[in-house]
């Protein structure tokens, strides 16, 4: 009986668990090691990171970088900047930590019940998904458990349905989605969560998504966990402050972090997801020739005329 | 070009990416949510740990608890077991913590170049794999990207492959393996790391994977990650030192936790794969009728005669 529930299960939703093959022409296999990709690409395969959809947060143990993605959340991202713009984020705080799961802030009126001024929203409609024409998708290869599609939007992991002609961001390590009640239209981004362990692919159209931690995961991911039901702390000296919350286009240049992204449109990111798929490393007895939208990394790097190299 | 070389990888791949049904037979829904289904298992779907089998991991922030899995890597959980008694991590230290991926430790004489008593292997055959006749295998029903079939044995999350007759753990969230140099056959157990990300399932097959962390996770994930090449700590005094790490059947039974978990063979722990992929809570307007293998939590719970309840 057991056994039967599970496997019609399997049928009904056309189970993806199809036997692979371990042979695979060559001529789609992997000719170059991931580092000698990356180190090769193209300055022009390089994108700077828009001022007007970065936002940096100064956190205790260092900067944490989000970029925005208007694509996907147009309202909700607008409505990020003006938060931003009006300090709101400047006395608010991480209030939650919850282990393999997502660590989660506010604005300080939030957290108090305040009303928010006039021109910010206190509550949006969903941006839950949105339609898929004219956005510049990389497939990955390998299928996907969740979505009919999974590659990238302009370096953000996307979920693609063509028949029903709609994508969204998928919730993998470091994507920053608007918490919300049980009411879809409740948020309205002065409550953000970034995902800090295997990715929660079951929230991927249940939340409105707004943009990814693009460097300084690692301030937030080790941030101790709280020991309240769904990982809040339990009491406000807990509480992460952040020093300062401001968007790059209001930062003098000199204090901005000249980080580039690998264009996802780019013939050196797919290099990337080749070379990923089907490890040359003489570590590896067993290439998996597969590879899992949230195990593809999209690589940044601070240009060499900034000092910097890849990462 | 570009798609046209990711399009032949999803072809000889025999990609997963099958168009998904919005629709399926009410049958094969959930009926409760999650949190009832654990909460009413029958004492009979829950085992308690075995001391020979547990591995207590006293850390500065708290215990952590390794259950062993000898069906996947006998030899090497036979190697454990003796650096255990013989106190050989007491001393030893985590000197490896690399964001959304590993954190890893050794024994004292690793680290120094020491070679171990003799009745301890300084390096033992690969066990990547298993044969898979046997095993008690719960498959889950949605595929999986990496391997053929995917599901638990005795909890421990895993990759089978029918026509090879094989099995291996898969490196889900909280599972601990064996580092290795690039010889497969140089690792010992002296040296373990345990996922900390996103599953890095393209290490499956490629290393022996001795058992999975059953509580405290929080307590190595949420450790500073080093800034050394592969997050290494640059200087020892960086370094986490155990105050304490023993079997449990060398604990007096007060000192041991009366952990139980719900076996992944019972009837609850199915019914809990069909809640958690059929969210049936208030929350989700789009329930995805789908789990992926690394989404599937086991539960575990503190008897009610302890005084503990599910967690």
């Amino acid at each position: 009986m057991r056994t039967g529930r599970l496997a019609r299960a399997a049928l009904s939703a056309l189970a993806v668990a199809t036997p692979l093959s371990a042979q695979e022409p060559d001529s789609v296999r992997a000719s170059r090691a991931a580092g000698e990709v990356i180190d090769s690409a193209a300055d022009v395969e390089w994108r700077t990171l828009d001022p007007e959809n970065t936002v940096y947060f100064e956190l205790p143990g260092g900067r944490a970088i989000i970029e925005l993605a208007p694509e996907f959340a147009p309202r909700h991202v607008e409505n990020i900047r003006a938060l931003v713009r009006g300090r709101h984020f400047d006395g608010g705080a991480i209030n939650r930590s919850q282990d393999n799961y997502v660590v989660q802030w506010t604005t300080r009126e939030l957290e108090e019940g305040e009303a928010p001024p006039d021109h910010i929203a206190s509550a949006l409609p969903a941006e839950f998904e949105v339609a898929e024409a004219g956005l510049p998708f990389t497939p990955i290869p390998d299928g996907d458990v969740y979505a009919p599609e999974a590659g990238f939007v302009r370096g953000f992991p996307a979920g693609r349905d063509p028949d029903a002609g709609v994508a969204w961001m998928a919730h993998c390590y470091g994507v920053v989605g608007v918490a919300r009640g049980n009411d879809p239209g409740s948020g309205s981004a002065a409550a953000l969560y970034v995902v800090i362990g295997h990715s929660p692919r079951h929230l991927d159209r249940n939340l409105t998504m707004v943009g990814r931690i693009v460097t300084g995961m690692e301030h937030l991911s080790t941030l101790p966990r709280g020991t309240g039901p769904l990982g809040r702390y339990e009491s406000r000296d807990q509480w992460v402050r952040f020093d300062r919350v401001r968007m790059g286009s209001d930062l003098p240049p000199h204090e901005r972090t000249r980080l580039q992204i690998l264009r996802t449109d780019s013939r050196s990111f797919e290099d990337l997801i080749l070379a990923s798929r089907s490890r040359l490393e003489e570590f590896f007895v067993y290439p998996s020739n597969r590879i899992g939208l949230c195990n593809v990394r999209v690589p940044t790097r601070i240009p060499e005329s900034e000092g910097g190299r890849p990462r």
